[in-house]
């Protein structure tokens, strides 16, 4: 079949917008017509060049939400009718990762993933009779993509796909780094490094589970009223405080239970994790840091009883916990409208990504036909 | 009083024997007789001058064990006759530390500890006249010392002194790192960096908590024998693989479950972390580093499911926690007269510090007559 497609020819070029041939689903795999997706930092952090992973010709796009059009041979799980987000981080529920207690980090398919291609080693997607390669497993910049059974959460069928496909990536990342990875407990204070898309969704993770105190730090002034309007309660701009930390330890008695670094600055994450509580406070690192970059510290600072940790996809094993996320949507516990500052048309996609450099966007996101 | 006292005059000299004076306890103190007292590291550390808190002269020792012989006023939980261990990390059951669930680091007389005086701001040894200072709140290097009532835990009756003395620190910082800070589950994967006492007692910790795989990493060959018998499964000299890092994730199919830092060098602290399985594993910083080192990893080492963490006497609460343990030595659960390598009276403990100092001892333990 044909479908439109973003389709990045090469690093540091603008999309192009191109009719591209689809392969219909193999074995264990589904046909999705994608109804929405999210623009986010990844794709730009790819089409830039600086991904040492990244590889062209791709579809990029990682943050959609769909409607199951056909399934391969063997899937049980879905039906053509079915609604779902992708997901870049699948859930296999039979590998060893998917089966310990304490990890969402399937690896049933990822080598193939981060090839480009399909778990059988080829792509669905060409152009001219030359392969395009898939991205993260979900290519979510064509109308039609192909994924692995595996790689897709069905989801409730009223839950509106310009917002919940914030879903797949943002929304989770932020609010499961929360909820799944760090099991912020009610009554805990939180500190929240860079108000982003990311930085946003922590903030409103945290007020979701309880949290009692929820700082916000960012350069930028404009963040602290967007930061309020989703629990933030107190606002620390690093122009204006001599030593962010310290400052941070002052005005908590001590420091806070729980940090996040939501930007990917290696000083900052050693900040986020030095103005954490003696005893108990834990850091989690979200950010993607530059290639090479190294985090430091007094190993001090966790002989006396920090924890520093991370958190890829907020935790979350996607199939069994992305369906509760679109609940807490659907149900008004978290905001997604909000932070969807910007929608537009798949041929207006390259306008996103300049809204993204500019700092104008919280999220755009590309509505199909 | 008069007691016999070990001495440490000024850094960088052999104890000195002497006789000092020392005042009976004040409210809330506790007049210990002292029975033995283990020859630590730590000890060792702050004697060198390297310790920037070290402070002289002072009464040094801290991991002790004595009988109560007069308590102060106020003193509701001991009583003349009681056999206690001392505690340099105390527990007063009523400070935030203590009352938080995740943390056994209670704060209530850390500074005047650190400081080398009881918590009214004195010191109760004295030296022709002039008053000397107690170390991390225990000075068991005196045959009789005095010591807050929440810095001792009251132990069985039946114990051996001249064992139990070693659970007050080293036996306790092991074992508790790995039952008590990092919880390790039955049929884990344990890597185990430096078998020195420490590391000994993460072994045996890592076995009687039913770790399936216990790995051992030494520079030298002849702690392989005594790493086996404490339930070391595995040996590794990182003299004879290329990259002791890639070779035990070679050899545990991904890496292990726990890793324990025991020996203070940041570069090894960086090769536990880095061992740790993608997803879940955990590593613990137990060893002190040289003053002003720092640790360093790619933060997507983190990102992908590694916590880095530490442990500060093993995550034990003191009073609750030591008589536990003495249960498990009691018991057999535990080995602890084998790490004895050296007993000798208070007159030859310099020979102590030679024998640490040359490698030859695990642990030397003082025994007063």
């Amino acid at each position: 079949m044909k479908t439109q497609a973003a389709v990045a020819f090469a690093a540091g070029k603008p999309l192009e917008i191109v009719e591209l041939d689809l392969q219909g689903p193999q074995a264990g795999e589904v046909l999705v017509e994608i109804k929405a997706t999210g623009v986010c930092h990844t794709d730009a952090f790819t089409l830039s060049g600086d991904d040492p992973e990244g590889a062209f010709p791709a579809v990029l796009g990682h943050e959609g939400a769909g409607i199951v059009r056909e399934v391969g041979a063997g899937v049980t799980s879905l039906k053509p009718g079915d609604h779902v987000i992708p997901l870049y981080t699948p859930e296999c529920r039979e590998c060893e990762y998917c089966l310990h207690p304490k990890t969402n980090l399937c690896q049933s398919i990822r080598s193939t993933q981060g090839q480009g291609v399909m778990p059988d080693g080829t792509s669905r997607f060409s152009f001219e009779g030359k392969p395009v390669l898939h991205y993260m497993g979900c290519s979510t910049f064509s109308n039609y993509t192909v994924l692995p059974e595996i790689a897709l959460a069905k989801v409730r069928e009223d839950a509106p796909f310009d917002k919940i496909c914030y879903i797949g990536c943002g929304v989770t990342t932020g609010i499961g780094a929360v909820a799944f990875t760090m099991k912020v407990e009610p009554g805990s204070t939180v500190a929240v490094f860079g108000l982003g898309g990311i930085g946003l969704n922590v903030i409103q993770g945290a007020r979701m589970v309880g949290a009692d105190r929820i700082i916000g730090v960012d350069l930028n002034p404009a963040r602290e009223a967007l930061g309020r309007q989703f629990g933030m309660t107190d606002f620390v701009n690093p122009k204006d405080v001599d030593d962010v930390t310290q400052h941070i330890i002052e005005m908590t008695g001590g420091g806070v239970d729980y940090s996040f670094e939501c930007i990917g600055n290696v000083n900052v994450m050693r900040q986020a994790l030095e103005c954490a509580h003696k005893g108990w406070g834990q850091s989690c690192i979200i950010g993607v840091a530059g290639a090479g970059q190294e985090i430091s510290t007094r190993p001090f600072q966790l002989v006396t009883g920090r924890s520093w940790r991370g958190s890829a996809f907020g935790g979350a094993r996607g199939r069994t916990d992305v369906p509760k996320i679109v609940d807490w949507y659907m149900d008004n516990k978290i905001d997604i409208d909000t932070l969807i500052t910007h929608t537009m048309p798949l041929s207006d996609i390259n306008t996103a990504f300049d809204l993204m450099h500019k700092g104008e966007s919280i999220r755009s996101v590309v509505v199909y036909d």
